[in-house]
């Protein structure tokens, strides 16, 4: 198991589960390949039977022998003895989709809550979609309008599971027409950084930096550098005006700094962009 | 009539008809008041009768007693006698929504083309909503695929009417999930600012600045600071890859300064945001 503490999965929703499953590959491979012990959580959905069981599934097909699943249905059986063991031996919890306030209430502050903290600073891989994503960071979006310019109250925001600091993270980002929540969220917390992840498109977190994989992008929203910023004293629907917004698209093997705020450029990229210069 | 030349009123679509009208009020205070003698464009739409018949009604409920609409389905009638004897006497000529490549097809390169751009630039006001907002600019958003991440092949671009420069504009902006297409415009093309203009929202163009009224807001795209950016050599639907986008939220009241790229922060607003300053 990696000594290295903090290794996250968040994946935008929608991942591919039928064709290359370029992220699911990836999250089995961090886990341990064919040695991974994946504990899946659906504590986010009404329908654990059915979305557990395709997971177990595509686990299964993607080599690994040892999958189980593990619901949560109320605060109670958050604490069963056999998942708690489940999770103490596993190299991978993943958190399906669903609702991400059902993860914060009915796993916060549970036997389980800590010991998954345990176990992620101990080099446990932690992976989740959509809801599972969302929940992922210290402040989390709840739920939020799609398709509107950004104002306060289109966004509902409330703390997370705390497995990231200093970001907020939005999936279904472009599929869902996102930017403004996600804007709405970042000027009332300028201190932490937007994640806007696509579709089958997941953020790799180590060592505080992240790169990205999958078919879309990630869009970081930086309200660090703001210019102007309407947003204090604002009722809720008054319409948020923001100037000097930094945005970084960043696709499938780009890189990101998160403490600096800044996107990694590796040389190989930088030259074959210089190398272009010379057209006329 | 102004003597300022270059009035524009470019709306980002599906602006209100019914209820308060705000901008077809503010396109027609521009145009003269009572005294607007509007020329509706329905060159766009494959239902010409039928929005031109919406919009006589509008302004008539508005107070312009002198409205009428020209259609233009083919190169030949572009030219007719009685729409350029309209349009030399006009205050106003109002492009209505459809398909901006027709607006360039059949116009480009008419007397009546020539014609809008002396009148334009003798002060009379140019207003165009959806289609008839895209095709202002030199380079226009023909179409592209909406909430998806910035790829070279997600939008096409062709040569606007021109009527104002270093813009690319594309409309329904929040509504319809266009950050993606927009973004892929103005990397390719960094001396143009992106305006993506929401629904029942307007640009108000005039000396080199606009102001935004409406609803919605208008999101400014600046890829002039771009720290990095892979589109040179990209195929059409490799993901782009951008960093250092500057972003500007501005909601009606506020106003941008075209040439400068920067947004013009009022006094009092800056003040209001400073007496804020003081909650503890």
């Amino acid at each position: 198991m990696s000594k290295e503490p903090g290794r996250l999965v968040i994946i935008g929703g929608a991942e591919d589960k039928e064709d290359r499953c370029e992220i699911l590959q990836e999250v089995v491979r961090m886990a341990g390949g064919s040695h991974a012990r994946v504990v899946v959580m659906t504590v986010a959905t009404e329908v654990p039977l059915e979305v557990g069981a395709k997971y177990l599934e595509v686990f299964h097909r993607l080599g690994v022998a040892d999958v189980r699943t593990f619901d949560v249905s109320s605060r109670e059986n958050a604490n069963a003895r056999s998942a708690v063991k489940a999770i103490e031996e596993a190299t991978c919890v993943f958190f399906t989709g669903g609702d991400q306030i059902r993860i914060t209430e009915l796993l916060g502050g549970t036997e389980v809550d800590a010991l998954l903290h345990k176990r992620f600073e101990e080099g446990m891989l932690l992976a989740g979609t959509s809801a599972g994503a969302s929940m992922m960071s210290s402040t989390m979006i709840v739920e939020g309008e799609p398709e509107t310019n950004p104002r306060i109250g289109i966004v509902e925001m409330a703390p997370g599971m705390e497995f990231i600091h200093g970001v907020v993270i939005d999936q279904h980002f472009a599929q869902r027409g996102r930017l403004g929540r996600l804007l709405s969220a970042v000027a009332q917390y300028p201190h932490h950084l937007g994640l806007g992840i696509d579709e089958n498109t997941a953020v790799v977190v180590e060592n505080q930096t992240f790169r990205v994989i999958g078919s879309g992008a990630v869009t970081v929203v930086d309200a660090g550098a703001l210019t102007y910023s309407n947003v204090r004293g604002l009722r809720e629907n008054d319409d948020l005006a923001l100037c000097g917004v930094t945005l970084h698209i960043l696709p499938n093997g780009y890189k990101f700094h998160l403490r600096d705020r800044v996107p990694i450029i590796e040389k190989a990229e930088r030259n074959s962009s210089k190398s272009e210069g010379t057209r006329s």
